[in-house]
């Protein structure tokens, strides 16, 4: 294996597109030497973009792809009509071992579509499912599923608790990172049907930390590593916690607009606060992997920035040297060789 | 009907009973002369805490009930095996109409269960959801069902949908209250098999304002009055409000005591803010109605305090006024009367 990370990035994909895609890209490749990028998109467009700034010319490739997939476009009609696509190409290239990994802020389920049509599912997964990071008081956990297979069968449930796992202790060094499923109560009674067969399963698996049902309210103090739960309710969490933190956020410094006196105290607060609330921005923490395919596929926000953009790209490096597909395939093995005896 | 609403008021249900319940109820009384209250519990243990008040005395009546249904308590087992518990005395008074309402603090599941079993469902009403209100930038929203059935069919999300907005349009006096089913996505197509199957039912309702899909990221904004979906993505939303707003708030207490200069900005903002939170408070809002039954049933936090617990009495005398129950069983039998056509 070489020791560049080769990314192919969506550089029309996202409403900062293609500004602040670029501009990521070059962070990148500022900050390290082992990678190098494959931006994806028009070509005269990304010439012009990147001859405003300075960087090892070697660590970035223009591939030339004429079309664009909209966020509005049905996603699987999408990515069989437009070949010549930004998303359509760097998943190619993917697929051809050409690149390590994509990158995107485009369509949500373009790229869900793409990732397992054209970059494949690792033999075994029965469905990739999408993986972000979120903030918690205590630091991280991961969120998995939460948006890529509605209406999951417990089966799915368990391979999301081991690859999230896998995730965890490789990439974020996490120890032996705990998992918990998505209850509405914490005795193992409690739950809809699919939770109430999935419990057992999981509590039956030797090779994850498994810790039980974990309640919506305890999400946010940092109740489990690995919170396990199907897509519909994972978007729900996800999205949710971006618009409690927001409204909250409005409010309060709309109160401390409110007086004279609160307005001098905001004043002195904003340092402070501002360093707390980062730690809470969703955004700090890169994109999500679409895990159990046959090479790394991220999905960074539509509304990400360069930043969050380099910050995805970065993590790649560790993906790819922590060698997660290779041991996503070997617990996907085993379980299937258990299932076999 | 007499000018006067009965309330049975569960004096042994929650974290701070009876202390907190008792006085939630003398408060309310000092409040209002309309209403009475039938405090169930142990009558030793309630006359003690009564004699530490001065109230209007023919307005609070102690009825004996010799045993207390735990939270932990299996629901079902309880409500059968505990015939003499105060969760049980009070839920036949209102059976027998000795009481309008009923209140509760204590164990969700046994007043969930003691609603269906003992008071019973209006006819024609498949299920009788949990309705609480919460709060938004713009005020606040109802979310229905929050708890009550798990794993519910399309029927029930329509039928939630028109008891919504009949207790947001009557109750809090939203004129033609808009309606929205919770989804992960804003288009007609996306959603799991449940909501897809939904989303036409409503649509087809002339009887409530329905505008479509919610995504979890609006609903802080106040995106619809009435938020519909089944009981398991509502719990989550409703816990993890709770949470993701506690948890904020003390990384924000946190981060203001960090330096000598953001403790002086805290003491200058504290009162615009403390104002500020109230109005994000979900105990601020009162209990939650278990809809849908023959005669009114509020379950409140388990935490409440006398202010909750006041609070919560005080809307039973608005739900009762303005013939909720009256209106539910209308709008189910036009439902069936169109179903028969």
């Amino acid at each position: 294996m070489s020791d560049i990370t080769r990314i192919a990035l969506d550089a029309m994909g996202g409403d900062n597109a293609p500004g602040e895609i670029v501009k990521g890209a070059v962070e990148a490749v500022q900050k390290r030497n082992d990678i190098k990028i494959l931006l994806t998109g028009k070509e005269e467009v990304l010439k012009k973009e990147l001859s405003g700034y300075t960087y090892p010319a070697e660590q970035i490739e223009i591939v030339n792809a004429s079309e664009v997939i909209e966020t509005a476009e049905p996603p699987v009609k999408a990515i069989r009509g437009k070949k010549d696509s930004s998303i359509v190409v760097a998943m190619k290239m993917v697929k051809k071992g050409e690149a390590d990994a994509f990158v995107s802020a485009g369509s949500t389920g373009a790229v869900l579509v793409g990732g397992q049509v054209l970059v494949g599912r690792i033999k075994g997964v029965e469905r990739p499912p999408l993986a972000p990071l979120f903030p918690t008081v205590k630091g991280a956990s991961l969120l998995i599923d939460c948006g890529a297979n509605v209406d999951a069968r417990p089966s799915h449930l368990v391979q999301f608790a081991k690859m999230g796992s896998i995730y965890m202790e490789s990439v974020m060094g996490v120890k032996n990172p705990t998992v918990g499923i998505v209850n509405i109560g914490a005795e193992e009674e409690k739950g809809n049907a699919l939770v109430k067969e999935t419990f057992p399963l999981l509590k039956a698996c030797d090779d994850i930390n498994f810790i039980g049902s974990v309640e919506a309210r305890d999400i946010p103090y940092g109740a489990a590593d690995v919170i396990v739960c199907e897509a519909f309710v994972g978007n729900v969490i996800l999205k949710l916690y971006e618009g409690v933190g927001g409204a909250l956020i409005s409010k309060i410094k709309g109160g401390m607009m409110s007086s004279l006196r609160s307005k001098i105290g905001a004043l002195l607060v904003k340092p402070a606060l501002k360093e707390t609330l980062k730690d809470f921005d969703l955004s700090e923490h890169g994109g999500a992997p679409l895990l159990g395919l046959n090479g790394l596929v991220v999905k960074t926000h539509g509304s990400s920035t360069s930043r969050e953009i380099c910050n995805s790209i970065i993590q790649c490096v560790t993906f790819r040297e922590q060698k997660i597909n290779e041991k996503i395939k070997a617990a996907i093995q085993q379980e299937t060789q258990e299932n076999l005896e």
